[in-house]
């Protein structure tokens, strides 16, 4: 499979669905992802299953070749759940009981909808076990979403007391741990723990942490019941989910242990994006490297935008090529097979305006010529390229625990910890230099640089660690704020950057909070950027002085530090870099680390690879709206996109690709 | 009646009623509404009735001559209903039920207020049946207000369920109806279905549009129950209602049905209102417009402004003149009696700075003396136009249905359906065509042209209603958005405009949200205007370009076109035109079906007529804040304000008025 | 003692204790404020008290000579309590029980709580009653802060009743007093009066007012209690409590009563205030000012800024030299006894970032070298002026009622009453001329000018009082909005400035609410500056006309007016003065009044004095970040800073001291 589209043919007279076959054969549609909202359909009454519509809609979809990926319908819970137990229902952070409608409307500890879920997953599993079309299953759709947090019911807290008494064992360990001797919360018992609902005041630091990867765990456990279910039945066929890219509730590396493969929503302009269809490439690339770091392979993308997206508001409209060019941007960076969500725009409910390939008229349109043509362009390439990623010789470590800890003290009002992280991702994405992401727990040996921005909690462990691939050689680049806190979002009482002193040659003795606005950054008395959110006063050090600070009462003081350590160096940045710095620092890591970009790409034009044994194949994205010339070395084979004399011309939206023997 | 007050007896002393009662005579005020609030006084504890003090008011003000017109109280119930029917506050939308406080502080589904309602009602009916002095009733006062929204409580649920019975028949017409097969919400019965409480995500768009259209109904029976009474016990007196313009809580043409004649509450400016005192007078005269439409006669102003209007904030000041100009406006728009709010500035509770005619300290002051002048004016212009309108030749169309279809889905994050029907509202006004705006049920073979800003929602009958008005040579305008949804808030799977394709002679392809900005009009290359908020991209169809976009991919595609269908024509503008571009619009409009201005005022001066059988007598309103000249006919007669050789001179904020024989 | 710091022994291991004490000493601590969140850990179970840990802490200090001021524990109830007693958690605006959490999670009326209280109380006052090293109690921690507001839960109603019925005796004098007749809202008796809980409208003003009385009264009730059970126990030690200067939950005059000295809690840069570290000197001085006038004598700063100030986010950092300055500012405006929060920097809960002087790691830096230097500087200063304040010729009057009547009404959205007091304090401290802050009941017989902004609440004997002063010769301003309302909220139906005509010679019979923008205001015919919010239109009076509108339909009016009375002169300003405009009152009511500047300081420079009976010691604070030179009077001793030939030379946030014979 490499290209397919979400389809609900519940949605749609029985007498459409051949056409839809045939429209979809004809654009080179080979896979169907079906039923994960189809919940009332399939079990209308409890206990009574219906799936010979599913079955007649997945036969009408073998007749012409095409194979289907099975969601499990537990993000639509029918109302016969919410009405027999309306404890189902999840409750607010006042406490308050919501109502049904929309979907994930459901507490996901209450044991009622879990027995529910697992009985039509059972009976879903039973059904098609063996099923020669059904090459996947989807458990659920983008577990987490819709939520804005999760659930505060009377269910969940003790579910949560369970969670703490399994990671803390005694009530006096949770007290050491969490210092709830301040403002007198000592607990003498789990069951008074209360889940972080409103309260005059804010809650320990600690316990939100906690309760961040209670969530989290809830949803993967949630998630890991039905694998398990699927995989009694059903050994043989693989599993995924569809993730959502940064999305902050679910540790991805915790749930990705789960599946077979991952999956991903890519979504490049919502209704929720600001401004207009033009995105900087990196926002969209991001994501993607994400996912294919999850689990170092390939991945699936389960729903790759296919039209304006909407529900109440609508985002801008993709420009002619832009639906094209994302799809070929997701291939680039990984994707193995793209689903485009939707195929016809649907007539009813809340996603109206959620456009599919096809307009509500159901007669295929611009969009349907456009992919169309991209899946034709692209099959090709894919075929090479299939089962391999870009090899990246740079990593960027994204931390769940420093993200979750930063979003609940953020320290600048307007510091975000993903926005800092697509910082330094920028920096090298716009070079042209692949990067792969990795959790906290990844293998960085691999990489000849390592960038890790606000390593904020820390333990010994996760410090030596670093030190030793420091030794071994790596060049490593840490920022403003390591070193902070312990796993348990408590202070270490050392002075920062604590246990990676030693390996940074710094010590941070003062620090400024830029409420008032940044702070320039000089380089041998020249300006080359500033520092935001947050400046070190550092003590003189081991480190060499690399930028320094060029105003406030730290002028003068060290901006950016490199520390030689073994056979490697480690940098601090003593600050947040603005983009101009950013550039500074990522052009110095990639001399120190011999890293070499693929090709340095003209404004506008994404680079990036994919890596087999034999040969590159070289993606050229250009996702400005006029057209680009980029020169490519002259032993470079032009195998998609217009060239001559050795420069590639690219329209508007429009694409390359290359191919370099290794 | 001319000009009346709203007085409250009850809030001041025994002792200064005659000297209040002089007082008016003395401006020329010759009725009085009261009693609206007065609940705990006429009833202060269950079934027993106090109407002495009321008796006494009303012979105090019968014995200067001024007539009275009474308001059911139930807008303000007292504590003890409160007390002893927790149940009959409302409940908001995460279910909590509201305070006792302010005024509306009830459910109007609750069978005990409704009893309590009708007991009050029965009784002061009962009392004031054939009462010489009353010439007219008031029920509750601005139905619908204080509420942001309604109720969600359980009665209302109830309701709403017995509501939906009588609409659909059964739940598998309702399931079929509202596409409730998306995201697995299909009911098996009318009680599984929900109010719009909260929800983790978005209800179905069929079901909220269904709540907006139950909550108008729930008021007007409310209303209803109440004239019934009344009428049993008093039937030759009028009943009336205070309806508020444009308020979108309730479907005042369904509304205006139970009602022998309609009140407006005029409030140019409020403590809500944005900015200054200086107002565009198109945005003053659009409900007064709307008012008249709804019985298509004249109406009362139950409510002028009388002075600065505030709450806990207070509106910009009134300046010098502009109290008498407002009011003439609302004469000039078809009022035939003019009710100031309130005689006087209240001391105590929520309104103290809502201010009267005199203010706090009981004596006449600046607004006093302005509208007794007002008044003295007046009154003989009033004489000769009482009963009668302007007869516009030009409608505008204003649908409840596609007013709440736009507030639940509005597309883009800023449109406004009341604000597009403004800008078609202003393009005419200001030229001084005179505007009638009607319901969808209309007719509409009266008028030359007619305007239809997004025609959303629609039906065959409607479209063929719009063919038949075409083809007798009505001119037609309507633009983007017209004919997406059928009457359930569900797309209609035809190619837009849907069944307005033949007449409209185009069809919609594609189309652009327009998230990042507005897009350039031209015509004959010359740019006339933006679009706004939306694009459609036309097919080439049977209509004539008579616009097209400059910008964006679409560039050179139509932005309006006109299709000659039988005796007439449609246009079509294929965005939301900005005043530029809508001013172009009108002008064609006007050119093509022959419509002729009263005249053409020069900038900040509003001109519209009321048309006898004999006569036109024409308004000329300054609403600027410098002095005016204006040209008129030489057969015109000047009967108030000053001119010489056929111009009329007007003050700052000042008025004059001619007759012209037809 | 002279210098503290606010300590947590409980926080910090046993064997650190020493060396705490140790570097306190080595700065020149001599009090420590410790257990007032410590609750969990003197009863951790309901009436098993646990002292010896706390016994010991005072020990340690003891033995190196440091005072200890003990805390009442009782604003961090433990878990306990919320367990048992689930009541005493506080109920929100809609009705809504809050969660246990943070600190202050209780209801003040609950009398669970308060038995509670009242047993830890007793228990602490019992065992350190007559102990050597304690000096002084503080009665909880900041009372009424961590609330938004209060609680509405049935027991707060119940007190509420209560209080009601003592303040109005019958149900009828409170329907008369509120004018409950507006809206029917007119009460059978005193259980049927509800909370200002959430209601579809606004609530009456009068019972808003009520409210804010009863929940102040409620808070000093409940410290009043706790002070008689340690007066019981203890009665020669002094009882104190920390405020926060313009905090507008409780009415400080009236919790000042209870107490022996007032404290207050002083942090120039939170993490809620806007912009840099650069602070406007008079926004500091004036809480300040404000406590010395609460009993008219010195207080204590209980918690002193000695870092950055955060929770979730982190204020700007104090640079170099601005700890010290702000501890020296405190010590200007009469603070005998300067604390510091906190000592060392907390690892866990909320207040991470809430830094002390020693950081997270307990190592002296740069926060206590600075600090250090300043004890050392300023206690020899302190030695000369302890006990005695600035004996200002100026009192502004501060008034709660005024206040929560337009918190309650703003009238223009912007208004804000401690926002307009301070544009006079502000006009009068630049200009170096001190100023004494006393309620509406001081005795304002000791100053030669009173000013007192927007008197919006009056009664006539408060009118009297003022006629007496200014006949005496007093020179008084009253601002716009002077007497229009009386105790009760209620509009009064006279005139205004109603009882205060007289003594102003002015007549208010019209106004303006200023929502487009500022009026200017002009003299000679020259602006001086503009009004702002609102603008009075007055009557020919027999006051003089000193300032004059100069704009809208009121131009030429009056906008400033001095009425000679007596031996005195009242003046009236009908707006709300800009910096500009409010520069120029100043200035003319010092030279009336004869009212010198201790000196006039340069920009950024603050200058105020300490009177004893032989000579002022004058205190120059430099507020810039840039040095700063101050010429002074030849006769004057300069005992602290750099001189040179009468000048004054002071570093960016450094101070000087001179001493000035009588
Ligand atoms: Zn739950
Ligand atoms: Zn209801
Ligand atoms: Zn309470």
């Amino acid at each position: 499979m490499k290209f397919g589209v979400d389809y609900y043919p519940e949605h749609w007279p029985r007498e459409r669905w051949e056409r839809d076959a045939e429209l979809m054969v004809a654009m080179g549609i080979d896979v169907v992802r079906m039923a994960e909202f189809a919940w009332a359909r399939l079990e209308p009454r409890p206990d009574v299953y219906e799936f010979e519509w599913l079955d007649e809609a997945i036969a009408v979809l073998q007749n012409v070749g095409i194979k289907v990926v099975l969601g499990t319908p537990t993000a639509a819970p029918p109302t016969w759940i919410a009405q027999s137990d309306p404890d189902t229902r999840p409750v607010d952070s006042h406490g308050i009981r919501m109502s049904f409608g929309g979907r994930h409307h459901v507490c996901h500890s209450n044991q009622r909808y879990r027995e529910r879920s697992a009985a039509i997953v059972t009976a879903m599993a039973g059904h098609y076990a063996g099923h020669p079309n059904v090459v996947a299953w989807q458990i659920d759709n983008e577990l987490g979403n819709s939520h804005n947090p999760l659930c505060y019911c009377d269910s969940c807290r003790a579910a949560f007391h369970g969670w703490l008494e399994k990671r803390y064992g005694t009530i006096d360990a949770l007290n050491e741990a969490w210092g709830t001797v301040f403002w007198s919360q000592t607990y003498a018992g789990f069951d008074e723990i209360p889940t972080p609902r409103v309260t005059p005041n804010s809650h320990n630091p600690s316990l939100l942490l906690a309760w961040r990867r209670f969530c989290s765990d809830l949803i993967v456990t949630f998630m890991n019941d039905q694998c398990a279910i699927i995989r009694e039945h059903d050994s043989n066929v693989p599993i995924t989910h569809n993730l959502m890219g940064f999305f902050d509730k679910v540790d991805y590396t915790r749930m990705a242990d789960g599946l077979d493969f991952v999956s991903h929503d890519q979504y490049p302009v919502g209704f929720w994006t600001e401004g207009s269809h033009l995105q900087p490439a990196h926002r969209l690339a991001m994501p993607l490297d994400f996912m294919f770091g999850l689990k170092d392979k390939p991945f699936w993308i389960m729903e790759q935008q296919s039209g304006p997206a909407g529900w109440e508001t609508i985002g801008a409209t993709p420009r002619p090529g832009q639906l094209g060019l994302w799809a070929a941007q997701s291939v680039a960076h990984g994707a193995d097979c793209v689903v485009f969500f939707r195929w016809r725009t649907c007539l009813v409910g809340t996603e109206q305006y959620w456009h599919g390939i096809l307009p509500h008229d159901g007669e295929p349109g611009r969009r349907y010529d456009e992919l169309k043509k991209t899946v034709a362009a692209l099959k090709p390439v894919m075929d090479r390229c299939s089962g391999v990623g870009a090899e990246p010789e740079v990593a960027m470590v994204f931390s769940y625990d420093d993200l979750w800890a930063h979003q609940i003290q953020p320290h600048h009002p307007e510091y975000n910890y993903t926005g800092v992280f697509s910082r330094f991702y920028r920096a090298l994405h716009s070079r042209g230099v692949p990067v792969a992401i990795v959790g906290p727990g990844g293998d960085l040996s691999r990489y000849a640089a390592v960038v890790i921005p606000s390593p904020f909690t820390i333990d010994k462990t996760f410090a030596a660690r670093l030190e030793k691939y420091v030794e071994a050689g790596g060049r490593l680049v840490v920022t403003t704020r390591a070193g902070i806190k312990n796993r348990e979002n408590v202070v270490i009482p050392v002075t920062p950057p604590a246990f990676l002193d030693r390996l940074l040659g710094v010590r941070v003795s003062d620090y400024d909070c830029l409420r008032a606005g940044s702070v320039a950054v000089s380089r041998n008395g020249e300006a080359i950027g500033n520092g935001e959110f947050w400046a070190d006063v550092l003590d003189e050090g081991s480190a060499e002085i690399r930028a320094r600070f060029a105003g406030e009462y730290y002028a003068g003081k060290p901006a950016a530090t490199r520390n030689a350590h073994g056979k490697g160096a480690a940098y601090y940045i003593a600050t947040i870099p603005d983009d101009g710095f950013a550039a500074q620092i990522v052009d110095e890591l990639c001399r120190d680390a011999e890293v070499h970009p693929v090709l340095t790409p003209p404004d506008g034009v994404e680079v990036t690879r994919r890596r087999t044994e034999s040969e590159d194949i070289v993606f050229l994205l250009n996702h400005a709206d006029a057209a680009r010339s980029v020169a490519v070395p002259a032993e470079w084979e032009v195998i998609l996109g217009d060239s001559a004399a050795g420069v590639v011309k690219i329209p508007a939206f429009g694409i390359a690709v290359c191919r370099a023997a290794r």
